[in-house]
């Protein structure tokens, strides 16, 4: 399986978003993440790195 | 493994970029991709979409 945990940093913080991320569309300056359950969350954010073996994506504003 | 095969989508062509990406990280206009065995390949793409569960990203101009 590769879910991956979407993580937001900011600055020196960083916060957990949403586990088990099955699907990321970005849509303009937004993302729209989708778990397994198909719960979404649309965030105003960016991909800045996506570290697939790791399970990890991590976003910035 | 969660590795990704990338494919890179323009009009109604889909064309397959790289496999077994590793990690993808934005650089300005640029997506920056590595594989498991640490070749890269620099690409003028954005994100379009990433389907973890079937282990696809798609990227467009």
């Amino acid at each position: 399986m590769c879910e991956l945990t979407v993580y937001l940093q900011n600055e020196e913080k960083e916060e957990k978003l949403m586990e088990d991320v099955a699907t990321i569309i970005p849509d303009g300056e937004r993302l729209v993440l989708t778990d397994l359950l198909g719960q979404q969350k649309i965030v105003e954010a960016r991909i800045k790195e996506l570290r697939l073996l790791e399970h990890k994506v991590y976003l910035t504003r």
